[in-house]
C-alpha cells in the first residue's frame, strides 16, 4: 500500500478527466513538457513517503509542547519541511523573474496531495506559508517583498494567516486588533488572534504572519480592517542579527487531531506594540486577504480528499488481507472464510469512500485548473469565466471534500471494525485530523450563506449561470459517450437546483434570515451536484478509454465507472427530498426558541 | 448544566411518554410506588454528578496500563463503582429472594442512563456486570450461583463477555477457543479472546468471564459452541484466599476513545487450563449468550444515546453563552453581537442533536418497557407480543442511536467550532466514545443481516407484522390528536418499508447474497420509520399536555413538538430514495471487484 495518492490515479486526474498537457501549449509553461510534470509528482512522492508519512504516529502522541515561550514540535518537522522546502515546492508555482519555475498552480497542488496523504499535521505549515506568501506577491510593496519573498520561498521562513480573535469567531467585522500608525510609516500593533495554525514553531527562523487589524480610528465593521505582515523576528540593524518582534505565544490549543501541526494563540503589542507593515491598501484588508482565504478553503479541499483518499487506501489494504465469515449464501460452516473485501457491505464502504476521495480529489483538481485559467488562459472570456465559476465553486470545494471525507473516513473505521478504534492503525487518527475540516477556513454554515447569500447571486446570478451551463454541456458529452441515463439524472436534479434558488434568491430580498435558514442544506445539495457532475466526467473518460484498454488500465476505468453508477444511485437522489426542504422554506430551525430546547 | 439527563425529560419519557406508574399494579411491584423509582433516579444522578461526571476526561487521558501483568485503571474508576454497587445498581432488578429489590428494567435503566450520560467509560463495567450476572442467573447451575452469584449482585466481583476471537471477527461460529471436559465436570479451557472490555482491572476482587468456547470434538460452526464460566480468581480450598486461574493478560488494546474501560486480550490455559465450568446446555453456548448480548445491545442503545445527549446539553450551554455575529438581516456593524443560539443553522444543529438525543433515549426506554413486559406483564398474549417486538426491534435500539449519536455527537463539535476540537471542552472526546458505539456488540453490517435475514422473516413474518400493527394504532391516536400530516406521512413511510421488505425477503429465498447486500440501508429505513413512530407519540404527548399546562412545561412540551415537526420534516422524506434503492435490488457493492478498487 502507498501512503500516497497513487500515480495512476494522478495520472487519470490530471491528463485524462483534466487536459493538463494542454498547458504546455501557454506561453508561461513553454519551456516545461509532461516529464517535468511527472517529475515534479515523483519528487513530491518520494520526499512524502520518506521524510513525512513515517512520522504520522508520533505528529500525533508527540504533540507541540510550550517551552519557555515557544513551541517545540516533534523533530521530523523541521527535516521534512525543510526536503519539501529544498524541492522548491514553496516557489515553484512563481515567476522565473521572481525565482520560481513558473510551474503550473494545478500540477504543484496535484504534487501536494502526496504530503497531505502522508502526514497532514506536518505538510499544513506549507499550505499557510505559500498561502501567505502569494498574499505579499500580489499585495506587498517591494521594499517588503524584497526583505521576505525569498526566505518564505525558500523555507527559511514560514507563514501564517491571523484573523480569528478569541472573543469573535467567524464575524470577522467584530476584530478588535489594532495598528498604530508610527512616523516612519510601520505601524504598532495590539491585540489577541486565536487558532492560528502554524504560529509558532521551531524549525524555522522567522515567521511571517499575515495580520488582519483595525487602524486607530478606523470605521466600525469589515470595511474598517486592513492587512498587515508582523513577522516573528525584526531585521537586525545594519546586517545584525533579528530581535524578536513584540509577538508573544499566549498558549497552545490542544486539539483532537492534527497535532503535529502547532495551534496557537498570539498576543501581539503586550510589550509596547508589534512591529508591522501595512500590505495592500488601509482599510481593505479583507478583500486582501480573501485571497489567501480563498487559496486555503481550496487547500482544506485538496487536504480532506487526501486524508479521504489515506483512509481508503488503509481500509482496502486491510480488506484484501483480512479472512472474515462467510458470504450468506454459503451455508457450510467448514467452508474457509473469505476476505472482508468479499462481503457485500464492506464493498459498499470501500466504494463510497472511492466516490468521496476521489471524487474530492477530482472536484479540486478541477477547481485549480480553474484558478490555472484564471491567470494563464490566453483568452480575457476564458480567464473571466474561470474566475467567475471558481468563484461559486469555491464554498463547494471546501465543504463538500471536507464534510464527506469525515463520513468516508468514518467508514474507513467501520471497514476495520474493533481494530479500526484502535491506535494499531492509523484509521482513527485521520478520523481525528479529518475532522478539522469542517470547521477552519471558515465552517460549514460559513460556506453554505456565502454560497446561497453572496455567491449564488452576485452579478445578477452570472456565475450560477455559468455554472449550469458548463454542467450540461459536459452532459451533453456524457449522453454521447453511453452515459446517457446518468446525464439525464443530473439534468432534472440541476433542474431542481435552479428552481429551488429561484425561490430562495427571491426570498432573500425581503428575508434574508429565512432564506439562509438552511444555507446548510442548500451548500449540500449544490455539492452534491457537483460531485455527480464531476463524476459524471470522470465516468465519461473512463468509457471512452475503456475499450482497447491493457487489463490494469481497464480495471482502474471500470472501477470509475462503478464509482460513478453508485454515485448516480445513492447520492443524487437524495437532493430531491432536500430541494423539497429548501423549496418550502423549511422554519423548523428559525422557529426553534431557546426556551424550547431541554 | 448537568452532566446527566435531566430529570424532566426522564420524568417526560418514564411517565407521560411511557406509563411506568402502571407497572405498580403488578404483583412484582406491589410494594414499590413512584416515589421509589424517583428516588433510584436521583440516587443515580447524584452519584453519578459526584463520582463519575469529574472524571470523564481523566479517564480519557490516563489510559488503563500494563503493569506486572495486570490492568491498572486510574484511581477514581474504584470508588465509582462501589457507589454504585453499594446504592444497588448491580442488582436492584433482582428478585427479592435473589437478593434484589424488585425494580423494573425500565426504571434501573433510566436511572443508568446517569452513569452513561456522565462517564460511560466507567459505566460500562456495570453493564457488563449486571448482563454477565443474568446470564448467570438464568442459565446457571445452583451451586456456581451460590459461588458467584452475590458476589457479582454487590460488586465483589466483575463480570464480561468474552466472545471475539484475534482470528475471527464478528463471525462467532469461527471461535477456536476450546474446552476440555475434566472428570469433577469442570473443564480447562484453551484460547485467545480479544476486544474483551473489562477483561482485567484492579478495583474488584474477582472478574466472572461468561466465555464462549468449543467442547473438545464438538461440531463445527455456531451449533459447536458451549458457554463457561470462567474467574479470574478461583475460590480457594475450604476458605483459603483465592488462587489465580490460568487467564493471563496478555495485552490492553489502545483505543480512540472510551478509554476508562480497559479493552484487553486474554489468553486462557497458557498454563495448563483455565478452569471453567459449563452454563446451560452443550453446544448451547451462542443460544444463552445472545440474552447477554441482546442486553448488551439495548445497552449500546442506551449508552448511545446517553452521550448524544451529554453533546446536545453541552452545546447548548456554550450556545447560549457565547456572543457571535449578528443576523443575516442586521446591516449594522455597531449592534450588539448575538449569542450562538440565535444563528438559524446553530439552531439546527441543537435540534438535531435534540431529535437524535432525545429520540434515541425514548427508543431504548421503550424498549426497555418491552423487557418489562415480556417478563412480567400479566397476560401470556401481551408478554409474548412484547418479545417478539423486542426481538425485531433490538437491532433497530442498537443501531440507530449509535449511528444518529454519532451524527449528533459531530453537531455538538460543529456548534462550538474551533473551541469544539480543543481538549478544552468535552465534546471531541464524547464523539470519540460514541464511535465506539457502532462497532462493539455487533457491527451495522451485523445488525443489518440480524434485522433482514433473520428478524423480519422469523415466524413468517410475525414480528414485521406486529411491528406495523402497533405503528398504525399509534398512528390512529396521533391523528385524532391533531397530528394528522405526520400520522400520515409515517403510514406512507410504513407501507413504503412494507413493500420494500416484501421484495427483499421474496428474493431472500434464491439469492441471500443479493438480497442481503444493502442490509445496512434496510437497517437505517427501519431505524429512521422506528425513530419516527417514537416521535410521534412523544409529539402526541405533548400536544395533550400543552394546554393548561405550566410555562416551563409548556416549553417543553412545544420543545417536543418542534422535534417531532423537524423529523417528519428533515428526516423521514429520507426513506422514499432509500425504499427506491431497495427495491430496485441495487447492485452497485454487490458487482464491484476487488481488482476495480485502487
Amino acid at each position: 500500500m502507498t501512503t500516497t495518492i497513487s500515480e495512476r490515479e494522478l495520472e487519470f486526474l490530471l491528463y485524462e478527466f483534466l487536459d493538463t498537457e494542454a498547458l504546455l501549449q501557454r506561453p508561461r509553461y513553454a519551456e516545461h513538457s509532461r516529464e517535468v510534470f511527472d517529475a515534479t509528482l515523483a519528487t513530491a512522492r518520494r520526499i512524502a513517503e520518506e521524510r513525512f508519512a513515517p512520522y504520522l504516529r508520533q505528529g500525533d502522541e508527540q504533540e507541540p509542547s510550550f517551552v519557555d515561550g515557544r513551541a517545540e514540535v516533534m523533530a521530523p518537522n523541521g527535516p521534512a519541511w525543510r526536503a519539501l522546502a529544498e524541492a522548491g515546492f514553496l516557489n515553484a508555482h512563481w515567476d522565473a523573474d521572481e525565482g520560481g519555475l513558473q510551474l503550473p498552480e494545478v500540477v504543484l497542488r496535484a504534487a501536494m496531495s502526496a504530503f497531505y496523504a502522508a502526514n497532514v499535521g506536518i505538510a499544513s505549515y506549507a499550505m499557510l506559508t505559500i498561502g501567505a506568501a502569494n498574499l505579499l506577491r500580489t499585495f506587498g510593496t517591494p521594499a517588503l517583498k524584497d526583505r521576505y519573498l525569498e526566505a518564505m520561498g525558500d523555507g527559511r521562513h514560514a507563514g501564517t494567516m491571523a484573523l480569528t480573535e478569541p472573543g469573535q469567531g467567524s464575524a470577522l467585522g467584530d476584530i478588535k486588533t489594532t495598528a498604530v500608525p508610527q512616523a516612519d510609516g510601520s505601524y504598532r500593533l495590539f491585540g489577541q488572534k486565536m487558532f492560528i495554525s502554524g504560529g509558532d514553531q521551531n524549525f524555522t527562523g522567522n515567521i511571517v504572519h499575515m495580520v488582519l487589524a483595525r487602524i486607530q480610528d478606523a470605521p466600525a465593521g469589515v470595511k474598517g480592517i486592513s492587512l498587515f505582515l508582523v513577522p516573528k523576528v525584526l531585521p537586525g540593524e545594519q546586517g545584525a542579527a533579528g530581535v524578536r518582534n513584540d509577538v508573544a505565544l499566549a498558549g497552545l490549543l490542544h486539539k483532537m487531531g492534527w497535532r503535529a501541526t502547532t495551534s496557537t494563540v498570539l498576543s501581539f503589542g503586550e510589550a509596547g506594540g508589534a512591529v508591522g507593515w501595512l500590505v495592500g491598501r488601509e482599510h481593505q484588508g479583507l478583500a486582501h486577504m480573501f485571497q489567501m482565504m480563498n487559496e486555503a478553503r481550496i487547500g482544506v479541499g485538496v487536504m480532506a480528499a487526501c486524508i479521504a483518499w489515506r483512509g481508503y487506501a488503509e481500509s482496502l489494504a486491510y480488506a484484501r488481507e483480512r479472512p472474515q465469515g462467510r458470504l450468506p449464501s454459503c451455508k457450510d460452516p467448514l467452508s474457509p472464510q473469505v476476505k472482508l473485501v468479499a462481503h457485500a457491505d464492506v464493498r459498499r464502504l470501500l466504494l463510497a469512500q472511492k466516490v468521496y476521495a476521489e471524487g474530492s480529489l477530482a472536484l479540486c483538481l478541477y477547481a485549480c485548473s480553474l484558478f490555472e485559467d484564471q491567470h494563464s488562459h490566453p483568452q480575457p472570456q476564458a480567464r473571466a469565466d474561470a474566475r467567475r465559476l471558481l468563484d461559486v465553486l469555491t464554498p463547494v470545494v471546501k465543504s463538500w471534500p471536507a464534510r464527506y471525507g469525515a463520513t468516508s473516513n468514518d467508514m474507513a473505521i467501520q471497514v476495520l471494525g474493533g481494530a479500526g478504534y484502535t491506535r494499531d492503525y492509523p484509521l482513527e487518527q485521520l478520523y481525528r485530523d479529518q475532522r478539522l475540516n469542517m470547521i477552519h477556513e471558515g465552517a460549514e454554515a460559513i460556506q453554505g450563506i456565502d454560497l446561497l447569500g453572496r455567491k449564488v447571486v452576485m452579478d445578477d446570478g452570472a456565475a450560477l449561470r455559468l455554472f449550469v451551463e458548463t454542467v450540461h454541456r459536459d452532459r451533453a458529452l456524457a449522453s454521447e459517450a453511453g452515459l446517457a441515463d446518468e446525464a439525464a439524472a443530473l439534468g432534472a436534479a440541476l433542474d431542481c437546483l435552479t428552481a429551488t434558488t429561484a425561490v430562495l434568491t427571491e426570498r432573500l430580498r425581503n428575508d434574508p434570515d429565512l432564506a439562509l435558514a438552511n444555507a446548510t442544506v442548500y451548500l449540500d445539495v449544490f455539492g452534491r451536484i457537483a460531485a455527480g457532475w464531476i463524476w459524471l466526467q470522470q465516468g465519461r473518460v473512463a468509457a471512452l478509454a475503456l475499450e482497447g484498454a491493457s487489463a490494469g488500465r481497464a480495471d482502474h476505468y471500470r472501477g470509475k465507472l462503478q464509482a460513478m453508477r453508485y454515485f448516480f444511485r445513492w447520492e443524487l437522489p437524495q437532493t430531491q427530498a432536500q430541494c423539497e426542504l429548501l423549496t418550502r422554506l423549511d422554519r423548523s430551525a428559525l422557529d426553534m426558541q431557546d426556551d424550547w430546547f431541554v
